[in-house]
């Protein structure tokens, strides 16, 4: 099992819609609708979207590669952790299978398309300096993600007080990282974490709440335009159905 | 900056001892008793320890490497936050010096470290396997954490049974890997993701409260054991002062 097919993409950002971006309501929705079939993650976007960033080979099935799965949610009930564990490696999506084998993780996975498609660092201290951003980047996601899915609405606007005292200055240091790197995570030039920045920026900005965050910070808005100003990226975005959430 | 120097790690870890583990009450203690020291990131005992656990060099100050830092905690405030990042490359520990430049991130720098010293995968795909499997396990420290750090004592206790259903799912996942490794995380031998295991272990039970976690799931003992035995391992674990936290 490597991926949903279109049609049960389709469904799944559906129930997102449906449910207005909220993940727990979306999963009740399509569990509801779909009682017979495998459950998603449901945690973000990314989690439910093909994407095919990196590079496009007719008849290769797309790699879940510029989206980040959310799965820091833990799902809803063991049952459906069980469920999903029958199906992906360790319960979650995105999966990416190679010769038939399912790997897991989305940025173990994107560190891996990298590689193969020759946007990685070309020594191990390059590889570190991409490493280290990336996982900076997720440290800011996970840090805005016990926020937003604070289930208490009094607690979670106290913790989001909280954090808007802090994350402005994370953001500032990425933006500067990006002016010292050429517009780019790392290394001045595009890599494998410029997706992976793509893909989480459009979810951190709702946790955020910052729809402006590409104004006040035009470094990283700088990551994103290039990176979607790439062909193969460019089609795709082109083409792919309007976000429902 | 790569490290506090040893009279800041055993003052650090008096503070740790002081706030029994607490993150937050370390923090104050340090702070109000050194007004004009440097603060740690006081996040977990790996952030304040130094380790050496892949090899030795005389003269090579020993990286951070089997810890990993806690950086999930934000800051308590921006001011502190700001301090640290003059000095340290995001504003928290650990962080690696070489050549005299200064790189983060925990899990990064094993990562690199890993290969470095030869005990990371041959091949893509090799690497991919420990990836993944580092980043499950990771996954499962946050999940804990946000549970672990819940302010709201009532909220805590009510977090901490709804991720009790969840989680012994998680570990049982890991361990029957780690039972088809050949008692690792990957590649069915050592790698650089056995020493981050070990590093968050130790944290990690106190987090789950489960000081029988090793008899619960016997494979997960076995990463840590192999560890443990390595000379080098060992000679710093037979060394290393006495955990105050």
């Amino acid at each position: 099992m490597a991926a949903f097919t279109n049609e049960e993409y389709a469904d799944i950002m559906m129930a997102y819609g449906r449910a207005d971006g909220n993940a727990r309501e979306a999963r009740r929705i399509y569990e509801e609708r779909f009682p017979n079939k495998r459950l998603p993650s449901f945690s973000s976007r990314g989690v439910a979207r093909p994407k095919e960033p990196l590079n496009s080979t007719a008849g290769h099935k797309p790699p879940l590669c510029i989206s980040t799965t959310f799965n820091f949610d833990p799902p809803a009930t063991n049952d459906s952790l069980g469920s999903l564990l029958g199906e992906t490696l360790f319960g979650e999506m995105p999966t990416l299978e190679i010769d038939g084998k399912q790997y897991a993780q989305s940025i173990a996975i994107c560190r891996y398309l990298g590689r193969k498609y020759g946007i990685s660092g070309a020594t191990p201290e390059e590889d570190l300096l991409i490493d280290q951003i990336v996982d900076f980047i997720n440290d800011i996601r996970i840090k805005a993600a016990v926020v937003h899915y604070e289930e208490d609405e009094a607690l979670k606007e106290k913790k989001f007080k909280d954090f808007s005292v802090v994350y402005p200055t994370l953001l500032k240091k990425l933006d500067s990282i990006i002016a010292d790197n050429n517009g780019h995570l790392a290394l001045g030039k595009l890599t494998w974490g410029d997706f992976v920045l793509t893909g989480i920026l459009y979810y951190l900005k709702q946790m955020l709440r910052m729809p402006d965050l590409e104004e006040k910070y035009v470094n990283i808005k700088k990551v994103v335009d290039k990176v979607v100003a790439i062909p193969q990226v460019k089609a795709y975005v082109d083409t792919a159905p309007e976000d429902e959430f």
